[in-house]
């Protein structure tokens, strides 16, 4: 039976293109409306492995992401990073100065600011960069065009009126592979993690110092509100090696006892 | 003559109303479209200081914020904390099971989301909170609410339905203050930096450093992606203390030496 995996989007996504590159085809895709709902359907067991969106390289964390992972049980088992190549889709035939306004995602239409303000056209929200495409088919206007994907295009028939119109050339969006275990040591690993600090002065230096005392390489740290008291974070941490190493796991150890709460979120094998 | 103040948003915003608290009711408001237009206009002489939202305790940093002050020549001369009390705001005797959709800032949506689901309203992103008002009342029809700020409802000659239907109680958006120049010491200040790090491992562990040693109390470290390589990282920091306290000025100078590159976003009283 093939593997069931959940993302989030319409058919044509850049999640379901994540979804192909790291699983292959023979895979069955399974659209979510949320991300909440990817991590319900992998809890529940109604999914096998779940996609979500983790950072661009462009537009930084997506926080969403970040906040599920920290209530959810379900494992970081792998990674995988994504070329994005923005394109303006419309109907064939149509001119770019014919065009008015342009639906995408808001970080879609913050990827392609500079594009979009030289050629003068409005930029709408929308939920997604695909589903955008099917706005703006379904009002039939010439006047309205969309930012997604080569394939998402292809998926609604409709044209590529430019290609790679983003901002920034280089534009990777780095996904997490979601399961209810994480993997085992490959000897190339990346661990994720989440803790709380104690009220103390310097206290997420202290935290750091347990990595940097055993060379342990961070490759991302990022603070997000707890929620309960204002302007009081959580901080969200990648480094280099597994948990099961002897180095990680001595390091964990020591972190566990200098934070308020520690949460391994998985160790899997670097993309 | 009255001060002339930038802000991001229709009349009725949060930011304006940030504006007004921090500022009091003898002032020029000055609306923009966007934030890189508030940034304009206080760096060209148009305005004499900006207002910005630089993080809410609920959703976090405001990115677009962050990535200005990066090039900007501007200075941080003061903070604002705004209580945030989301209201659903619609046509005078609508009822709230008439309402299908509910038209808001995708932040706002965002921080009122059990409200939504429980009451199985459409979410609908839009440019602002105060601007949602302003679309459902030219739609003119019931089935729609906006989720604003109980001022921007007087405004638009609107009707609160529902006040505080935020999923956190306890909501505040922290707002920047923008001039040309930053404040004097007062002996209650904060001041945020920027830097970038070197490519070593435990360079951000060595830069908290010269914070720690000294006892200098960090109030809030952020990443963003540099734009220039993915997954290359500046941190920005806010720190107690005032850039030329003898102290603060000593840990800024090693940290100069330490880091990439290091530029002081302003000194300014605590709020």
């Amino acid at each position: 039976l093939p593997l069931r995996i959940s993302y989030q989007g319409e058919p044509g996504a850049y999640s379901e293109q994540a979804c192909l590159s790291f699983f292959g085809p023979r895979i069955t895709l399974d659209p979510c409306e949320d991300l909440s709902e990817v991590f319900r359907r992998v809890e529940r067991g109604m999914s096998d492995r779940g996609v979500v969106p983790a950072e661009n390289s462009v537009e930084g964390t997506v926080n969403q992401t970040y906040d599920l992972l920290l209530h959810s049980k379900l494992k970081i088992t792998g990674e995988t990073n994504l070329k994005i190549v923005h394109c303006l889709i419309g109907f064939p035939g149509t001119k770019l100065n014919e065009i008015r306004e342009v639906y995408s995602h808001p970080q879609a239409l913050a990827q392609c600011r500079r594009f979009i303000i030289k050629l003068g056209y409005r930029p709408i929200p929308a939920y997604d960069t695909a589903g955008s495409i099917k706005i703006i088919k379904e009002k039939g206007i010439r006047s309205a065009a969309a930012i997604a994907s080569e394939s998402a295009a292809s998926i609604y028939q409709m044209k590529v009126l430019r290609r790679g119109i983003g901002d920034v050339k280089n534009n990777f969006t780095r996904f997490f592979i979601l399961a209810k275990h994480d993997s085992p040591p490959t000897g190339r690993d990346k661990t994720s993690i989440v803790f709380g600090t104690r009220h103390v002065p310097g206290a997420l230096h202290r935290a750091l110092t347990e990595f940097a005392e055993r060379k342990v390489n961070l490759t991302k740290i990022e603070s997000r509100p707890t929620r309960r008291k204002p302007w009081e974070y959580n901080f969200y941490i990648d480094f280099e090696g597994h948990r099961k190493d002897d180095v990680c796991s001595e390091a964990l150890r020591c972190l566990k006892r200098c934070t308020s709460f520690l949460r391994i979120l998985g160790s899997y094998p670097r993309a």
